[in-house]
This record gives C-alpha cells, sequence and structure tokens, in this order.
C-alpha cells in the first residue's frame, strides 16, 4: 500500500480512513503520540520512542491498550505492508469516544497509526530559522496532541522562507516548533536539560550518549539567545529531520564555525542509524 | 432527532457520525469552538457567540466557510430538528483535511456542529470548588481545541467531588477549567479583565452589563487566591451553567455573606434568559 492507516484494529489508507466525531481528540486533542522513521522497513528507535510513548500516556493518566510488545510488533508488521523503503511511521493514543464532557470518560483509549512515505533528509542542507517568543503551555515534556501554539509558529517559519522557528522564554531557549535546538560553543555541546520546557528528544538523547562516546563534553544546562546567536553551530534534531545545522537565524548568518565537530557529530547519528535500518 | 451531528453538509445522530482522520483536528487539535444553549428551540445569545467565534477563528487565521448570518441559520435550523427543548449548541472549525504537516495545508476549513439534550441548570444549586496551578498557554482569549489542562484540571474536580477548578497564575486568580470566576466584595462585582489569561466569557459580558443596569459597581482588574477566599460571595459563570455561587473552596466553606446582591445578579441573568428563549 502507498500509506497505511489503522484505528482500533480498521485498517485503510489514510486518505480513505475515517473516525468517530466523538473521539475525544475531536473536541478537546485529548491525547499522546510518537513518531520516528522507517528506513528498509525497518523502525528507528523504535523502543526509545515507544517508551516515550508509553511515558506522556502515564503522565495523562491515560491506559495504552496493548503491551509495549504488542504495540513494537503491530507497527513493525504494518511498516512491512507499505511500500515505500522509507517511512513516516506516526501512531497516537486519544482518550477514548464518548459524549463531549471534561472529566475522564469510561470508555477505553483508542490507538491510531498512521504510516506514509517520507524521504530520509539529508542532514548536510542547513537550515534556516526563526526566532519566536514561547507561549505553550508547561507540559511542553508530554507529547500531546494539543500542538497549536506549535502549528502557529511553524507558518511563521515557513512565512519567513525558513525551515524552523526557535522558541524563548524571555532570553532563554527552548526548543524548535517540532524539534529540538542544541549549540556548539569551545568544543562542547549545550543542550537545554529535559524539564517540562522542552520535549525530551530520542534524536537529543542519541546525540548525548553519542557525544559521550566520542569524548565531546556535555553541558544541559538553559542558554540565551544572545549565547545562541554566538554559537559556533547551531543544530536542530528530531527524529524526521535527525541533524542539520543551522546558516542562519532571523535573516542572519550564524554557526559554520566549527564545521569539524558538527561534522564528527552529524557522521556519528547517520552511522547509528544506517547500523539500526540496513538491510 | 434525540442528538444531531453536521460535519461539512453532512448530517446523522452524534454516535453514528464519522470525520476524516487527516482531519487537522485529529492530530493537532487545529481548530476553534463556541457553545451556548438552547430553550424552547430558541439559542440564548447566539449573535455573540457567533461573533466570538469568527473572532477565535481569525486570530488563527482560519476562514469560516459561511458568513455569520449563514451559520446562525444553519444552528437555528438544526436546533429545530433536535426534538429535546433544552440543547447543548456546540459548533466547531478545523483547519481543513490533509496529510500532517504543521503549516497551514491549501484546504478548506471543515465546520462542525454538535446538539444533544442538556437541561438548563439551576443556579440556585451552589458549587464547590477546588484551586490548581494555572498551567495553560497564553492563548487562553481564543476558545480553541486544545484543551488538555482544562481535562486534567476537571478531573481532578471530579476525583474531589467538587464542580469545578479554579485556576491561578501564582497568587493571581485567572478563571475555571470551564468556567469565568468572579467575586463579590464590599458590593462591587470584581472579575479578571479580558487579557490573553482568560476566555472573554459571554456570561462574564452579560453580567457585567446586567450589573451596569441594575448600578452595581464593575471592577475588571485581576484578584487573588486571598482575596478569593475572603470574597463575599464567589459566582462561576459560561453558557452551560449561567451562574452559580460557590459554597466550598479547597474543602472550606466560602461566600454566603451577600446572598442579596448575589440574588439580584441571578434573577437579572435569570430574567434575561427567558426575555430571550420564552415561546
Amino acid at each position: 500500500m502507498e500509506t497505511l492507516g489503522y484505528y482500533n484494529g480498521k485498517y485503510g489508507e489514510l486518505s480513505e480512513m475515517t473516525v468517530p466525531m466523538l473521539d475525544r481528540v475531536c473536541y478537546f486533542g485529548d491525547g499522546v503520540y510518537d513518531a520516528t522513521h522507517a528506513r528498509n522497513h525497518k523502525i528507528y528507535c523504535l523502543d526509545e520512542h515507544v517508551d516515550r510513548f508509553f511515558n506522556s500516556a502515564g503522565l495523562l493518566r491515560m491506559t495504552v491498550p496493548h503491551t509495549k510488545e504488542e504495540l513494537k510488533e503491530l507497527l513493525r508488521e504494518m511498516v512491512s505492508k507499505v511500500d515505500a523503503d522509507e517511512q513516516f511511521v506516526y501512531w497516537q493514543l486519544t482518550r477514548g469516544t464518548a459524549p463531549r464532557n471534561h472529566a475522564f470518560p469510561e470508555a477505553p483509549a483508542n490507538l491510531w497509526i498512521m504510516l506514509r512515505p517520507a524521504p530520509t533528509q539529508d542532514m548536510r542542507v542547513p537550515v534556516r530559522l526563526i526566532t519566536l517568543e514561547d507561549t505553550r503551555f508547561l507540559h511542553c515534556n508530554i507529547k500531546t496532541l494539543n500542538l497549536l501554539p506549535n502549528v502557529m509558529a511553524a507558518q511563521r517559519a515557513e512565512e519567513a522562507g525558513c525551515d524552523e522557528a526557535v522558541l524563548h522564554r524571555g532570553e532563554s531557549v527552548t526548543e524548535c516548533a517540532h524539534s529540538n535546538v542544541h549549540i556548539l560553543k569551545d568544543g562542547v555541546f549545550r543542550t537545554h536539560p529535559t524539564d517540562h520546557y522542552i520535549l525530551p528528544g530520542i534524536t537529543r538523547m542519541r546525540l548525548i550518549q553519542l557525544c559521550h562516546r566520542l569524548n565531546i563534553p556535555v553541558d544541559e544546562a538553559p542558554f540565551t539567545l544572545a549565547e545562541l546567536r554566538a554559537a559556533d553551530e547551531i543544530l536542530v534534531t528530531s527524529a524526521s529531520t535527525f541533524c542539520r545545522a543551522a546558516c542562519e537565524l532571523d535573516g542572519q548568518p550564524v554557526g559554520g564555525k566549527d564545521p569539524a565537530l558538527l561534522k564528527r557529530i552529524q557522521d556519528a547519528l547517520d552511522e547509528d542509524f544506517h547500523r539500526e535500518t540496513d538491510l
């Protein structure tokens, strides 16, 4: 199949799938999700993404109607049915189907899966960024379906001819609309700590592990907009974009001052990805 | 019919209606809504609710695919088809149907309507409240479908045997999980100003107009948790609950110190509601 959707046991092409109007996602955005990339029908970092998915669900007191192993098996099986070698692998859990009422319903949670072709992105292509005040709620550590501020920020970036929006609370940089952001400065990999202001990115975690292996010092402390602008390199990371460097921030050139270290990190991530997804 | 759903021109009982899996509400909560109450098949404050709906849509740069008059006519016509004399009248707009991508799609917006029986609530029944830190985003003036913090707060209230959660940012009271909150103190009606921390409630606005007519002074300035606890009366208002007084806050008795003024306000609102919805 070209794409593949799943809703509580029903399958079909994404554009033909329907869901009940009374699924709580339809009126509250009441759910959590996770997503990653597959290549050669192998799903990258599946364990980590499924762990985070269960964690998000638990933080919102939702019960996943499958074990972790069952969910992984279902995802692997579905990925094998989609023609494309490279896929965007997305799944979510919503808090049941019931008449609209804020408090939790008696109904069981609904599991959704959406698969579609998505070419593996080239890490060597730099990204252009804008900066925007971070006006999101204080639960950014949970991967929820309440993504309106992210949507509005991404649209602003696109209209500025850019790839991503770097969000900041006052002077402190948090993350991007749909990626984490880090800097390299004087040989150190600096990244916001995993508090309620950012999503604990799987690619972020993998990069930190790779830095440890490569003896690159890691500093998990907030950094400022001024430090972002003065960074040797700015790195934008996610499960879809992997790790790309920024060449422009609010129309001004940035980064490009430590290409050797950047390349070491990107190469290590690329190698890790290939080790998991090569045939 | 017992209930009535509408999605882009399709009609049916709510429990039987379905929507596309790729409606952007399903993965971003990307939409806005409004809701009010109907009695005798007449919709209360329809002009005000439709105005606010268009305003919410505009703030998120969504285009309603109808004029205000067309939408009102559609709502009136649908309300007439539901058997119940008293109804919850709910409608929403979502930003089109398209493959998941943060930036806006080319697709037109989708209009949803959901009607169901709902008895008019008795304003004389007091409510019990809890207090919770307000962790929502900074766009609470827009009536969006990103309602997870409201869901979690309402659930906490229900588990405490209460009706609503009063939210506060530090010491400053904002609003409730799905209502506005006001206090009466020394004969003055005090309420949070309409900034980005609260929804500009239609019932709130109507009460302010009624206070002006009754020569009750109105103070639109933030008040604190301490002022809430020491208020003569605490009023919780929404399009569903109208205007109910609180008898308990975090397990302690509150209010009950100015029943005469409370009754004048509730009677005025009751009269206003009956004037618009009597046969």
